[in-house]
């Protein structure tokens, strides 16, 4: 089944999607599909989840560094629940003109229920379904690390969508983004260094997972140099057998930040 | 007021606390205080409120780092909301038994509104009040960055905590922390880097933030080197003007972490 949700006036609802229309659906999770409503231009789909916490793997297709040597356990990182959208909702930086954003298309696991110290077995069940992810980017200033919170948190950074399939299987599958229309990034569900079901595994011995969280499984490697993202542009995100890529619009910074503006000085 | 949380039947409940007892409180922000319910020895304070994003702030104390020159932005990093325990409760490292952990005493803002694009002035008001934190910290592997979210969320890693003081003033304030009973952590509020209303300010202009967020604001200097916790350990962080003291016992290592047991290889 395909499950994602639509906006009403007293907040989110959940519906299938098939075929361009969206259908009733009692509850994501087991539930039953019921009366088609209409199409996704009457009722356009937002981001299918709530999530909790989004977890980011870094580094995670072979190709996409060559620091894999020793590698032990994975690398990843967190993006704040807050920066979640939909599909065809406007990215917005909020740092200055100047800092470099870019997006990064990615497959997305989206959690089915409460998980704790699982093996990788045990994690095919546990996942409700896959989407796409949209790991949007700032470089950090300063020379710092890029991957602290501001980087990958900052609201409208992480759209989802347009639908979970419950019933994606992900071997084999290209992962690939295009800035307007200028492939930027492919890659093979085979060449992911850590499984999504290990990955799954490894990261519910460190922290609880919970219903509706998202793991964005990694960034394949890049085509050509970083796709540096301007006004205007807009950023495609395209999972191999899903019928809709997720597409976003970026509009750029807003020229009120505090640095600009100087309202907000260290001290 | 003194807002604090204790467990029920039926989940959380919100309490006042003052001299050692818990009372009825109807609501957390602008409640109302009423009948004496007991001693928190009957009626033990769990973690204070139930943030959506943990913010932790980086090297925010002068004397904490010496790589201050050029910072124009703060650094921060996330913790996730599942990391959050309470008063007492035990830490416990998912991590194999050689990684090395330590706890990391700290002034704990509590966002009170969903804020976006706020001034200094304007966090004043958007302050719910104060806590105290322990941003639990392990060394990441393989010589990775350590702000990744694997070393900052592990569950049971953000100790909060017992209660929220709503009119406390941060100004001139001292915070420490003590491994068992030995000083290990302390510094002023004095020597901030970022006041903490900047940098609320600051963070939401990034994402917005939403009410019972918390804004951990830094870890003081160390005294001596780093507080490694080990098995019966107690780790204890004091803020001055807090009538509490916020002690959690370190539980150590489990030793069946899917690296230990082989269970989960990478791919």
């Amino acid at each position: 089944m395909k499950v994602g949700r639509i906006r009403t006036g007293t907040g989110p609802r959940w519906v299938a999607y098939r075929d361009g229309s969206v259908f009733e659906l009692d509850r994501p999770l087991g539930g039953t599909v019921g009366e088609r409503l209409g199409t996704t231009a009457e009722f356009p789909l937002i981001a299918p989840c709530p999530p909790g916490k989004v977890v980011g793997a870094a580094t995670n297709y072979l190709g996409s560094t060559d620091r894999y040597a020793g590698i032990s356990e994975p690398m990843v990182f967190l993006k704040a629940a807050t920066s979640v959208i939909g599909p065809g909702d406007p990215i917005v930086s909020p740092y200055q003109s100047e800092t470099v954003v870019w997006g990064e298309a990615e497959l997305a696991a989206v959690i089915g229920r409460r998980i704790s110290g699982i093996t990788p077995e045990q994690a095919t069940e546990a996942v409700f379904g896959w989407t796409i992810g949209n790991d949007v980017t700032a470089d950090n200033v300063d020379g710092r690390d890029h991957h602290l919170a501001r980087s990958k948190s900052a609201d409208t950074f992480c759209p989802l969508g347009p639908y979970i399939d419950t019933d994606y299987r992900i071997e084999g599958r290209r992962i690939s983004g295009h800035l307007n229309d200028r492939l930027v990034t492919t890659g093979l569900t085979s060449d992911f260094f850590w499984d999504p079901y290990v990955l799954i595994s490894r990261l519910s011995h460190w922290f609880t997972l919970e219903p509706f969280d998202v793991i964005l499984t990694g960034h394949p490697p890049l085509v050509g140099s970083l796709p540096v993202m301007g006004p205007g542009d807009v950023y495609r995100a395209r999972v191999e057998g899903f019928e809709l890529d997720l597409v976003n619009p970026f509009h750029g910074s807003p020229a009120h930040t505090p640095e600009e503006t100087g309202d907000a000085p260290a001290r």
